[in-house]
């Protein structure tokens, strides 16, 4: 395989699973050519006048999609942990002795490990999309046919957008749904609130299957899917495990070393001027997370600002600050828990679903993140040149998907609160084992021992420094991290490429390799 | 220029302003081939970080779009005549010196009777879409350089979609928007409602230009247009004239004619068993719509059931059905009086804004109106073998765009309540001027003298034959008028084609001849 230096120095491939690919050139230098995918013109006259285009199961929906060897099966994450279709497509797949899919979801979490078993007979190719736990494990060891892709949630609606991932056929859960095929998550036995990850799946599949488990008579609102994209109708009787779906509740951390992470983190935003009246932020649903976004909450409440937007996904921390009046909009792709399910269906203005288009896509003419304020991200590795790494450990397992991490990277001030090790393992290294976001994008680094400023944000440098945090290089901090642990050994990595990892733009910004075990 | 004869014995020219064009092939007979239109493909790095994509006039904003000899520039009809957004956009083409373009509105109204200045100097080449009043009086004296091209609203969509009218700029007037493009109807000094048919524009032309009186901070929720398909943002002082954009209340009829056209409606649907728990209608906002959805009202609440759904445009009378229960969901892509809008600003489930992609599109995998129960449609003409005319008078003039009323026809059941004659000319003619619409597919024709049902509906002739209506034979309810008010004089026309008719699916139905002054 012919490998090039990239513009970052990582040596990539001109080629994934036999397609051409474009090595990453810098951030905003790639200029895509060409024009959007197109679908098929259908018509109106192949689809039954009554609306109804429910078909008795999943395998009778699929075989009459045309499920065949080599097509791409799309699914999205919004069931999570909890998700009990996507196995059954692989199932019937195998019963239909059909080989060599591509597996396309938004996310994979450990309830999809029984995929692996169709990576090994054959019926699965490989995987393009997160590896969260057993999935990531399987494919760092090298038994994976084809080469795995991973890409942000933007990147996938952008690969999707652009042809890169030409869907065959998507399959996509609604926990509410008519027989039309609109289709929503406020309501029914396996409700998630948003479906904002399905947008590219039916706008550009070639044909959709939808899976409900509470139909309702047309029409089904919201249509958070919309059912003049959508071939067919599956009830089954249930499509999720609640409770493995949405938590009952987000909960803020109990570690006093978060705790602190947090509390730091929400004082140097305060001192660098951030948290002011009609600011924005997005974060994640974390422990960590969620306790600076009560920090936050406190401060607007005790000066009697608001918020002007957060992106989501939403939980009932930031619901509250929504309904007492602290956010004035609450834009979400996904929902974390059940509190925020409700807001969702409650306040339809306050706290309307959004797709990843809107908020992600770097092929758009602009999206959300590069307005936003503050953005607080994680991640497992973090080097002196401030590039960050959120897929691998410093063992090199591929346990994580990218997620919106690359996205939320364009923010105004982007900010990692991590703490400086974990197990043992500093975060903080010399070079990150796999780059998944380069070090210009990243600006401050928050741990329970110190807070380091990218050199390149000068401004924040100087609006922070006489405020009375901790302010050390990001040297000294990994030199402490050092001290405490021991400097870690470099993981044994093989040649095998196992994963790619794209940039927001479609571009190969470095791979993974496999694993020696 | 060749022409043929269509499915329907119309003589159609095979090639419409230099461009190819399929004669009619009957209902459900066109194939569809090919693939979407594909937009470029963009990125996000060509637009501002902080999202302000505001330019300081339309002139600049044109200017930076490109504008050129020969665009195609689209506007939608949400302000209706109160619009005083599009005449500004051919004045500045005017003062640049750009000939030859292609105004592409989803309808145009009497106020835009401006254009006329500029289809004289050649700025404007020709229009496609409706023609209400002025524009059309204009267009019928042979006076337009190229052809009209009149599409439904549903055939603008496919025609987008497909890529057969290829949107250079889009200009979208937003009651409400923020400097990202997001933008809605809801709220500012030009709320007009809903903003539903400016999807296509937005989703497929090159540049999106948005204006706005009304600028917020982002994000403008709901965004009806979403601005990551915006190119530009231009703040104007006024962009309509509010009390001729909604009225401030629809009224119903008070003309005993039509009042008992109404009555003679809502009885016939009774008997024909059409008004049942779950049922979906339509109807427009004229007065004699309005009284027969009044008279849908009383029923309902009488027999203590509910209708599932309506499409609008959604009036006070709707609104107040909605408000007290007797009807589930108003499926809204315009909104026609104040109370309406107020009502989509406060109902955001049970009043959502939907766009005419949902409603009528053909080239989907379905829409909304094969799947409803009643459906009332005006019309300028019929003919005894149920043909409709909506577009023209039987003096040959057009004056009036096709709206919906072709995507409509394809509903359950398509009733056409019209008065038998209007200013002593007969309705119910031998051949219709124009054929807008297949009788094939229209059901009912109710008139103050009397009820015609369609003979190939034998199912709705038996469910109403013992209820005491006034059934006659169209043929009797043409005899009848001719009767009153003599046989009308054929008009004369020229032989010089100033409109083509497209059918939903994008052929070619009939056309329009010039009428001799």
């Amino acid at each position: 395989m012919k490998m090039v230096k990239n513009a970052v120095g990582r040596m990539v491939p001109t080629e994934i699973n036999g397609e051409k690919v474009i090595p990453y050139k810098g951030i905003g230098k790639h200029r895509p050519e060409g024009r959007k995918y197109a679908p098929k013109i259908v018509t109106a006259a192949d689809y039954p006048p009554d609306g109804d285009k429910r078909v008795p199961s999943l395998k009778e929906a699929l075989v009459k999609a045309g499920l065949k060897d080599g097509m791409v099966i799309s699914t999205h994450h919004h069931l999570r942990d909890g998700d009990l279709v996507a196995n059954q497509i692989f199932d019937i797949a195998a019963e239909l002795g059909v080989k060599d899919l591509v597996w396309f979801p938004s996310a994979s979490f450990p309830c999809h490990k029984e995929v692996i078993k169709h990576l090994e007979s054959g019926v699965v190719h490989h995987i393009e999309g997160s590896m969260n736990g057993p999935l990531g494990r399987f494919t760092s060891e090298g038994k994976m046919k084809g080469t795995a892709v991973l890409r942000s949630h933007g990147g996938r609606y952008q690969a999707v957008q652009d042809g890169e991932v030409k869907i065959d056929i998507a399959v996509l859960a609604a926990p509410t749904a008519d027989a039309f095929g609109n289709g929503h998550g406020l309501e029914g036995p396996s409700a998630c609130g948003g479906l904002g990850y399905a947008l590219a799946d039916y706008q550009f599949a070639e044909k959709v299957i939808v899976v409900t488990d509470n139909l309702v008579p047309f029409p089904a609102i919201p249509m958070q899917i919309i059912g003049n994209y959508v071939d067919y109708v599956v009830e089954m009787d249930k499509i999720g495990i609640p409770e493995l779906i949405v938590s009952g509740t987000t909960q803020i951390t109990k570690s006093p070393d978060r705790l602190l992470i947090a509390e730091l983190t929400a004082r140097f935003c305060d001192a660098a001027g951030l948290v002011k009246d009609g600011f924005s932020f997005q974060m994640g649903a974390g422990g960590t997370s969620l306790s600076i976004g009560l920090f936050f909450h406190e401060m607007l409440k005790a000066r009697g600002i608001r918020a002007r937007f957060a992106v989501g996904g939403s939980t009932q921390y930031s619901t509250k600050m929504l309904e007492d009046g602290c956010l004035d909009y609450m834009l979400d792709a996904q929902t974390f828990d059940l509190e925020a399910v409700r807001s969702m269906r409650e306040n339809r203005t306050k706290h309307p679903d959004i797709s990843i288009f809107h908020c992600y896509d770097y092929h758009a003419k602009g999206n959300f993140t590069t307005m936003m304020d503050v953005m607080i991200l994680g991640g497992t590795e973090v080097d002196v040149n401030y590039n960050g790494n959120v897929v691998t450990h410093s063992d090199g397992y591929l346990l994580h998907g990218i997620g919106g991490w690359q996205n939320c990277l364009f923010a105004k001030c982007t900010i990692l609160p991590v703490p400086l090790f974990r197990n043992r393992i500093p975060i903080i290294v010399d070079e990150v084992t796999t780059l998944v976001g380069p070090g210009e994008l990243i600006d401050v680094i928050v741990t329970e021992r110190g807070i380091a400023i990218n050199p390149r944000r000068q401004d924040l440098i100087d609006k922070v420094k006489n405020a009375g945090l901790p302010l050390k290089t990001i040297q000294e901090l990994k030199e402490e991290a050092e001290r405490i642990c021991g400097k870690p050994q470099k993981p044994e990595l093989g040649d095998k490429i196992v994963a790619a990892i794209k940039w927001v733009d479609g571009t190969v910004l470095d791979v993974v390799r496999q694993v020696k075990t």
